[in-house]
């Protein structure tokens, strides 16, 4: 807006950046106002990090984890148990994972859940190539880490039936009561299945 | 995270992309996995205008805006009132008026306010310019759009001191409530100074 038309770079680099999700329009151009005031350090590194990361990053042909290796750094640790598998919806789902240190095993990324509504059926999801995975003999366990939404219930239910005649163990997240949650702001779903997978102390 | 270690492309880039203001960790990495999706369409794009804006733009010579040109858009636009120069502390109040279609005439960026506590003395803001450009005397009115802090209100007062050598007429910003403010939730000061400036109807 301070210089003219549309193809001035200020306005421009403004527009691709509000689109980025957690960023309105206001909070882009503070972004780049800040980063004009010192191009050299905070605009070329940045454009140089996304331009590496758009050539380097790809889907892992294995799991289908983001990753400048493919197969992807967490495929090829050879300190991960090979025999247990995590699936879960999203790549981000994965990160959350990750950044919990909770699961030593390997992933499957679905890429989506079942969705009557957004149309999504099985053939759009990464399950043939989980099918196939399992098919090698190595898997004995597959976590279902799947959204506990409908969509990630009905993800769940179906691919329970799809993985049953592979004889590999099934298991899903625990649901309950979340750590530090307070029972009082809690939903109904989430207390009456704490109640109901209530444990001996 | 997901990947290996600190010269991981995607954690570089979350990272970098986390320093901008408005943008924490969580949302970066948010960012990221969205233009991960579809790189070619979304971060090249911003990689490329990232990099002509850190090419393209630098400070008026004239008036301080950042701008792709030197002298820049306004400076150049013949529309502009060359006779009214309006004195602003940052780029980015020079953006907020331009937004607001409200000034007609030209900007001084100052670069600052004078500050005791920050250590800004006037030597530090683009004093020396103004009274360069006043002394060409095309300049009739410098209007000191300053911001309504003490440091701001310092400023203008300094300004004044210097500028009433010129000849040039000085003027302020109005103060009072602001257009859509409700009474009840101002602060006292701005009630104070809206009471002591009220005009007749």
């Amino acid at each position: 807006m301070a210089a003219g038309g549309a193809d001035d770079p200020i306005e421009h680099l403004i527009g691709l950046l509000s689109r980025l999700p957690g960023l309105g329009r206001r909070s882009a151009r503070r972004a780049v106002l800040k980063m004009l005031m010192r191009p050299e350090q905070q605009m070329l590194p940045l454009a140089e990090a996304l331009q590496k990361a758009a050539e380097a990053v790809r889907p892992c042909g294995v799991c289908g984890n983001l990753d400048a290796r493919d197969p992807c750094s967490i495929c090829r640790d050879p300190d991960r148990e090979r025999e247990l598998v995590c699936v879960v919806e999203g790549v981000a789902d994965l990160w959350a994972l990750e950044r919990a240190h909770a699961h030593r095993g390997l992933y499957h990324v679905l890429g989506g859940t079942l969705s009557a509504l957004g149309g999504t059926g099985p053939e759009d999801l990464s399950i043939q190539p989980l099918l196939a995975r399992l098919a090698e003999g190595k898997v004995e366990e597959v976590i279902l880490a799947l959204p506990a939404t409908v969509d990630g219930a009905t993800t769940a239910h179906y691919l329970t039936d799809r993985l049953r005649p592979t004889g590999v163990r099934v298991t899903r997240l625990a649901q309950g009561v979340p750590i530090g949650g307070a029972l009082d702001v809690l939903d109904e779903g989430t207390l009456a299945a704490a109640l109901k997978a209530r444990r001996s102390v």
